[in-house]
């Protein structure tokens, strides 16, 4: 699977196609090929195979057939946006088109999520405040509370944040939000394989499920949602997607979200178990080798508040940026900070919205582990920042 | 690739995945992962196969990256749907929000079109007319002159129809378009891989291209977009497709997009003369085997104005759906015409726009030949064809 001799530890931005899935996609790669909507014998091996593909994600994620709509989209972030625009579309279809619903969200969404409310607040369809996060990423419901209006339809929080790995309290925000009358939808796309995520626990409306995050290809993406509440279809066409979504539907990649769905529903527990623990003996491995004053943890204190694979560790001194570039074909990780022009280094939003001092922005590295990472690679990785930092010039205690 | 006995002549519905496809596309199922947005070495191999893709299709439309934007979409009714949407919210962006711009459509095109026109006039985003097309299925430009008004922003007429294979005079209606200071989309999903498409020889500003109607496979597809037309973008997020459709790139797809784009320039022509061979073939068999007065070959008469693979042939007495569920495992085809509890069977909205006579619209087949129809399959499918109708109590002057 892993085809350069690079360490991986991005499986935040993406993992490979496991295996097993792989291996349950193949027959459509080259064999089954047949339209779903077709009643002959080439649609109906196709048609039974996104359907059995459908319950493999309910099941993962305890979403009832009767309580619940399971629609596949092609990426996280039609499923964010179709969260928002069907909920705001229903909510002025209601209460007549001169009604303009606001929208609850957090300062640390994706861009999938804030990037669609700055864009739908401009055309005048909905207004919309984003709250702050504590300096651990964490979302308090008494902020949303606080943040409510006559007008709120619809509150979004992301399950747990894709840079720092902060796991928010859905459950609470929910209550929150339906106290208010208004629905919840949670972007769940860092979460799934990684810590358990059920629907009726969290009590969310729409949940948001992102294939590649989790042994699936990308490409495929799922929204969950809740039947009865009022909500309004995306894609206008053919009737797919029981009429919620037109197009034919992406029958080789939803058989490889519903088999990556099952592998996470057998595995769930030991996989956390396996992620937590590599992410450790990182950690552990990076902080004993800089001064306690130079480095940084990122993201909640409390462990069952933090992803168990995602570690955010801030270097003072280092530049993150130019060492991922140097080790590009050695380690794959990502930096906490990009480079625009001549300005230096900017911190990602994520971290600005953390507060995080500016000695320590530039300095961020995300290394996220996965099902395929080996205590080998985690000790490598550990040598290869180390090294990294040393040639930087940055102090270190422990030499590579 | 063919997974049964039973003979696949409904390449209008959906392709195999082609071999040579299906090749390429190996590499990217179990070998690599990047995401295409990494620097590192995992991202590289994935960034490259996807701008290589976006070149082959580009390449096929005769698209220059100078003067043209090649999008990459989920599926068809996707970029029907952008297309709309896009050139909509960017007039109403330049001419206030009280502007209700006005799209000229035809009373033939594909759900992705009139579904979404009649969602958004419904919500007061839009006004729209749909022209009827002649009985042969065709669009007149005069017809579209006359539709405009000072509101229209927008002409989209489907490059060839699906069920009856017209194809429109797209070049003269995109004049017609421009002379009025509209934009021009077409569909062009039942035409790639049959048929030239040349987005400069059209003069259209938005196309749409749909991977599974040539070879690639379902989930992908693309929207080209002429460069410096005001235009919107559909899923807001992370910047992904030079900032006009965020979303994780599907590289998998993306490359079966790009193979089968690029074995459509190869072969094109070779392959517009078999599909033609074969559906001559099919519809000179199935017309020896009725009465004259009992058959009737739907859509344009003149062979240049229809696409070479489709046979959309009516016939008289016969009950096609039901021949084709008793045909199910042995011949796949469409019907024109789908039963709706106790009325019947209704002809579909197509047919009805051609005007079919009533004792022709239960009777009609639509036959799509492909790349890999053979003279056998073709045989075959006659032979089976004129049993069914038999069986039915129609009158043959062949017996099967």
């Amino acid at each position: 699977m892993q085809d350069t001799s690079c360490i991986y530890l991005d499986y935040n931005a993406t993992t490979p196609i496991f295996p097993q899935v792989a291996q349950r996609m193949q027959p459509f790669l080259t064999q089954h090929f047949g339209n779903p909507s077709s009643s002959h014998a080439y649609g109906r091996p196709c048609k039974q195979a996104v359907d059995t593909a459908r319950q493999q994600v309910a099941r993962m994620l305890g979403a009832s057939e009767d309580q619940w709509m399971l629609l596949f989209t092609s990426c996280g972030t039609e499923s964010d946006n179709w969260a928002i625009y069907g909920s705001v579309m229903a909510a002025r279809a209601a209460k007549g088109a001169a009604f303009v619903p606001h929208v609850v969200t957090s300062n640390i969404e994706h861009p999938a999520v804030l990037e669609c409310l700055t864009t739908l607040a401009a055309q005048g369809l909905l207004t919309y405040t984003a709250i702050s996060v504590s300096n651990e990423g964490l979302v308090s419901p008494d902020d949303v509370a606080k943040a409510l209006t006559p007008a709120t339809v619809l509150v979004t929080v992301m399950h747990s944040n894709n840079e720092v790995g902060s796991i928010q309290p859905i459950a609470a925000i929910s209550e929150v939000a339906h106290r208010h009358g208004a629905l919840m939808h949670t972007d769940a796309a860092q979460s799934i394989g990684k810590v358990a995520v059920n629907v009726e626990e969290l009590g969310a409306d729409l949940v948001t499920v992102v294939g590649h995050k989790f042994g699936a290809p990308k490409g495929i993406a799922a929204l969950a949602v809740r039947k009865g509440i009022p909500f309004h279809r995306f894609l206008h066409g053919g009737g797919q997607e029981q009429g919620m979504r037109g197009g034919t539907e992406n029958v080789l990649l939803a058989v490889g979200l519903g088999a990556a769905a099952e592998l996470v529903a057998v595995e769930g527990p030991q996989t956390g178990a396996h992620l937590a623990a590599m992410r450790d003996k990182l950690q552990a491995g990076l902080c004993a080798a800089f001064h306690q004053a130079d480095v940084r943890i990122n993201g909640p204190v409390n462990h069952a508040q933090r992803l168990p694979n995602t570690l955010s560790i801030s270097i003072r001194g280092l530049q993150a940026a130019q060492l991922l570039t140097d080790l590009g074909d050695w380690l794959a990780a990502s930096a906490g900070s990009a480079c625009h022009g001549t300005q230096g280094p900017t911190a990602s939003p994520v971290l600005q919205a953390l507060g995080l001092p500016p000695e320590f922005a530039a300095g961020t590295l995300r290394l996220s582990t996965g099902r395929h990472t080996t205590a080998d690679d985690v000790h490598s990785a550990v040598q290869l920042v180390i090294q990294g930092a040393q040639q930087q010039g940055c102090r270190v205690r422990i030499r590579a």
